[in-house]
Parts: C-alpha cells; sequence; structure tokens
C-alpha cells in the first residue's frame, strides 16, 4: 500500500517525493531542497498528474519560503517570484497553478512576518494535499454509482494516487467499484510514449490486488470490437467551462473509440482541475515535448510530434466526476 | 536507395535476408541456410510483412529442396513436410501458405527429378519474388489516383520495400503519389509494440528523402481532429472475401478515426493477400504474441494481451486497391 505520504511530502525544508521515473523497477524517494530541484523534478516526471503537481506546487511556495531572505520585503519578493516559476513548470495541468495560487493565499496577510509565513505555508500545502485525497475519495464514491457488475474498464495513462497524492481520480473510481465487488478487471493500455499505463497503473493496480491486464495502445479497440469494454474513467489535466478536457494523448482516440461502440465515456478529476477561465478546448495549452521521449528507434533524420495531451471534445464525454457528484452532459460548468 | 535482392535473395543454397529486427541502427543480413533457420527468421520478424513472408515461403521450399535427400521418394516426402512447417510459421498473413503453395506446384509432375525440381523451385522463387515487386508497383500507379494535391497520408505499421520485397504497398501508394509531386508528407505511427512505424517505415522514407514525421500511436487522434490527415492508406495481412482486412494492431483504431472524422481509408494489398477461402473477419486467425513484447516496463505480476494484428471490418474501408485497380465498397471479391 502506498500512503499519500509516501508519494509526496514537506519534510522539514524539503519535499520528498517517490521518483515515478524509476518505477517500476525501483522504489526510490527524491529529495527537492531548492525550487529549481523542484521545477526538474516536475519537469522530467518525477512528479506528475495533474491533482499532484497542485499538491507539488503548494508545496513548492513552502518550499521557496523556507529558502526565502527573511528580511520582509525581500521575502515576499523572493517567495512570488519563485511561485511564478512553479507555477509555469508545465503549461496544460491548471492544477499546478491554483496550488500556488492556493497555498500564496494562505500567506496573505502574513508577509510582514516570515516564520508566521512559513509555517502558514507549510500548514496550507499540507492541508490541501489531504483535501485533494478526500476530493479523489468523494470521486470514487461518487463514480462507482455509474458501473454495475462486473464491470470492465478501461483507463489510460496513471489517475491513480501517484498522479493525485493518493487514491487518484480515475483509479479511484475503479477502487471503489473494486471495493463494492463490482469490478471484473481494467484494460490498462501501455501509454506511449513514457508508458506510465504499464508503469504506473499496473504497479499500482499490483499493488492492491486488483485484477487488471496491460495491452498496447492499439490493440484497445479490439477489445471495444469485441464488446469487452463496459465503460472507459480518464483523468484530466484540465477541463474547460464547456466541458472540453485536456488529458494525456491518446484520450481523445479512446473517447472517439467508445462513442463509435456506444460505450459510456466518463471523466473523473477534481473541482481543482475546472478552469473556468477557459472557455472551451481551443484555448488550452497543449504542452509539446522532447523527441528522446520517443526513444533511440527513430531515424536521427526522421522529424516526431509528440504532444503531451490532447483535447477530449464535451461532445464525446457522457460524464464529469467531481468530488461534488456526476455531472452529466450538456455541461455548463459556470453554472 | 534498397533494392529487391538487399531484402530477400536466394543465393546458392541459402536464403539471405535484411535482418528488420536490427534497423534502423544497423544494416544486416541474416543467412537462413535451414528451414529451421528460415522459420526462426520468420517468427522473430527478421522478415515480416504479409507479401515478403509469401517471397519467403516460395524460396523456404526452394531451400527445403536443396536440403532434402536426393531419392525422389524421400525428397518429396522431405520437401512437403518442410513446406508445411514453413506454411505454418505464423498464421495470419495468408500470404505465406501462397507463396509456399505457389512453389509447390512448380514442382509438380517434377519430383522424380530433384535436380530438375530444385531449379524449377528456385527460378518459380525468384519470379513469384519480381511478379510480386510488380504487383506493388502497378498498386502505386492505382492507388495514386486517389489522392490529390499536397496530400497529407497516414499510414501504420511498415506496408513498405521491406514488407512486400520491394516497393511496397501503401508505401507503394505513397511513393506513387510523391512521385508526382502530390505528397505533403506522411505521417507515420511508431506502431507499438515492436515499432515498425518509428523503426522501419521512418528509415524507408528516410532513404527515399519522402518527408515524413514520426508520432505515437496515440497522438493520430489529434491530427485528425486538427483536419491534418487527408487520407489513410494502410497494408493487409489478409483480406477475407466479404472485405473485413485483418492489418497490423492498430489498424482498426485508425479505420474508427478515419470514419468518426470523414476521412477516407484504404487497404493496399496484391491479391496474394486476399483470401477467398476466408468469408469474414471473424474467420481470420489473429496472432497472439508473447509478453516480452512489450519490454520490462510492465511489473512482473501485470498480465498482458499482445495481439500481432487487428480486424477492420469492410464497412470502414473506402476502397481495397490491388495490382488490378481499386474496388469501391461494397465489397465482393469473389466476383
Amino acid at each position: 500500500m502506498l500512503t499519500p505520504t509516501d508519494i509526496i511530502r514537506l519534510d522539514g525544508g524539503t519535499i520528498v517525493l517517490l521518483d515515478q521515473t524509476r518505477l517500476p523497477q525501483a522504489r526510490v524517494e527524491r529529495r527537492c531542497g531548492t525550487v529549481p530541484e523542484l521545477i526538474d523534478a516536475i519537469r522530467v516526471l518525477a512528479i506528475r498528474g495533474a491533482p499532484a503537481l497542485g499538491v507539488a506546487g503548494a508545496m513548492g511556495v513552502s518550499l521557496a519560503a523556507e529558502q526565502a531572505p527573511s528580511a520582509p520585503a525581500a521575502f515576499r519578493r523572493a517567495v512570488t517570484a519563485d511561485a511564478a516559476q512553479i507555477a509555469a513548470a508545465r503549461p496544460t495541468a491548471v492544477n499546478l497553478a491554483v496550488g500556488v495560487r492556493h497555498a500564496l493565499e494562505a500567506a496573505a496577510g502574513q508577509w510582514d512576518d516570515p516564520p508566521a509565513a512559513r509555517a502558514a505555508l507549510a500548514a496550507a500545502a499540507r492541508a490541501f494535499h489531504a483535501d485533494e485525497v478526500r476530493r479523489c475519495e468523494q470521486i470514487g464514491v461518487h463514480g462507482a454509482a455509474l458501473f454495475g457488475e462486473g464491470a470492465r474498464i478501461c483507463t489510460i495513462c496513471n489517475a491513480g494516487a501517484l498522479a493525485t497524492g493518493g487514491y487518484g481520480t480515475a483509479l479511484g473510481v475503479i477502487r471503489s467499484v473494486h471495493a463494492a465487488g463490482r469490478l471484473d478487471g481494467v484494460i490498462v493500455p501501455e501509454t506511449r510514449p513514457l508508458l506510465q499505463g504499464a508503469r504506473l497503473t499496473a504497479w499500482e493496480l499490483g499493488q492492491d490486488g486488483i485484477p487488471h491486464r496491460v495491452v498496447p495502445d492499439g490493440a484497445v479497440a479490439g477489445l471495444f470490437a469485441r464488446g469487452a469494454i463496459d465503460g472507459v474513467v480518464v483523468g484530466a489535466d484540465r477541463i474547460a467551462a464547456n466541458g472540453d478536457t485536456a488529458n494525456k494523448v491518446g484520450t481523445y482516440a479512446l473517447a472517439v473509440l467508445a462513442h463509435h461502440h456506444g460505450v459510456p465515456f466518463h471523466v473523473a478529476a477534481p473541482w481543482t482541475t475546472i478552469d473556468l477561465e477557459t472557455p472551451d478546448g481551443a484555448a488550452i495549452p497543449i504542452e509539446e515535448r522532447g523527441r528522446d521521449e520517443l526513444g533511440d528507434t527513430v531515424p536521427s533524420g526522421s522529424p516526431v510530434w509528440n504532444p503531451a495531451f490532447d483535447v477530449t471534445p464535451a461532445a464525446l464525454i457522457d460524464s464529469i466526476i467531481t468530488e461534488s457528484g456526476c455531472m452529466r452532459a450538456p455541461f455548463d460548468l459556470r453554472a
């Protein structure tokens, strides 16, 4: 079993996180004692997943405060500058900025008292983490009601405890279906290029004894064709006000396949992932990553395109499951 | 440039083939001096692709004859037994059995004269190879007519010279569109698990200076969504009498995506790939391969499902391009 503090925690003046680039071969902790070290950990995906990035963002502001000079003006300047850098470490998940902003709000009114601000920031970051885990548990409760007996559920990437700091969003729903005795098994696409499905989701499910099967991304369609998938549930990196959802690249293909085969497609995410400032999917910035992630099999002269995310239009989403319940299409998240 | 005899050839009593497991890092020949060595080369995919397997099958019978005892009865018995083993080395591509049968027919009436049978078998295998390349060139001519100016074409896996013994089926069409000056570029999905797109198709296209871009399988849907794909053309491992088509796993997902986005989807294959004995896709045996192909990222306790192929129903196929022309849906290949 993996506890929330196994995944990420504040330890005195440092952030300690489970290095997700090393799983499943090795369970190794990575210590971030400075803001650049945290940003590096975020960029290489040692910590990833939208809600977990929110927690890392909140804890990052606490880390910045620990490192900042103690003269009040300089303290505030340093923390604010670091916070902006942390929030910009990756562009797509809105949670990163939400976590940073949440922490900064906790320091409001205490900038003149750096020791008090430091204490408030650490407490706020820990509380944000605990709240995010509780939100996932509620998502699990609401989402499980969507699945009947013997459910065969497909997900993508890792929207589990590792991605959220505990319990998980899509995997939270799956855990709840399993706890209710209604899960037949989980279809886990490998999720190229970084194989978070094969590496992280399979590992998490294995740790908890939840039945599952890893399949190459391209093979999932064949399971839809033979009626072997009852529903799809995925996480989200950002949900726009109209319900359009950015999530790990490959999610949109799953949504089209689910639609073609008449299989329900659900998004599970806390409200911290919903960005009412973003009107629709076209306005969500999509991070493009390097060719190195595709490995050394691509001939050196061949260009690549490696977007980390894609956008699933609201029209292909049956429900958005949050901690406050299930919303059914059509969505108006501003309401 | 890659010539047909670079890919596979009879060299005295041996079959010499370009080892496709080593590309693109190394261009290494693999010599098969015995039938078990050839079967091993086929099973590990040193030679792969339905039409190329047909050539390997025909050459394999010639190889069997070179190795067989010279007493006529024993000769015939040995060659026939080896031929059956070669035909069964992989189950899905019908071409393997077609190539073997084609060679055996060339030996008919000459079983009592092993030296004459050996000569006839070698000649028949070489002719079958040359014919298969000519068929691909004709497929290219017919298929190119389906694409207009500035075509952005998506394929999958490798249905190129490497897969056919020369020129290619899907890549034959793409080569012809490029030769006609109408190709903008090729979208090359990596094609997990063995990455034949990233390794082989990108390499072939690079060798010929044809513009292309490698993308993770899960990212292709995003290109459909932004209108960046004008058509899909894929090869085939077996086409049933009703037009249902088995091809590399992931093809069916491409067909569903093309359908959803109103993009034409074409299958390019010689008649040697059409199996009128197989009524429909449900009757095509689908090879399942080992977990080792997924690499060491999957936790050892996690089951996997790794089918090599999937079936695209005829209803999702706009045309089947053969050496004799383009057939448009609905298909009745027995007609």
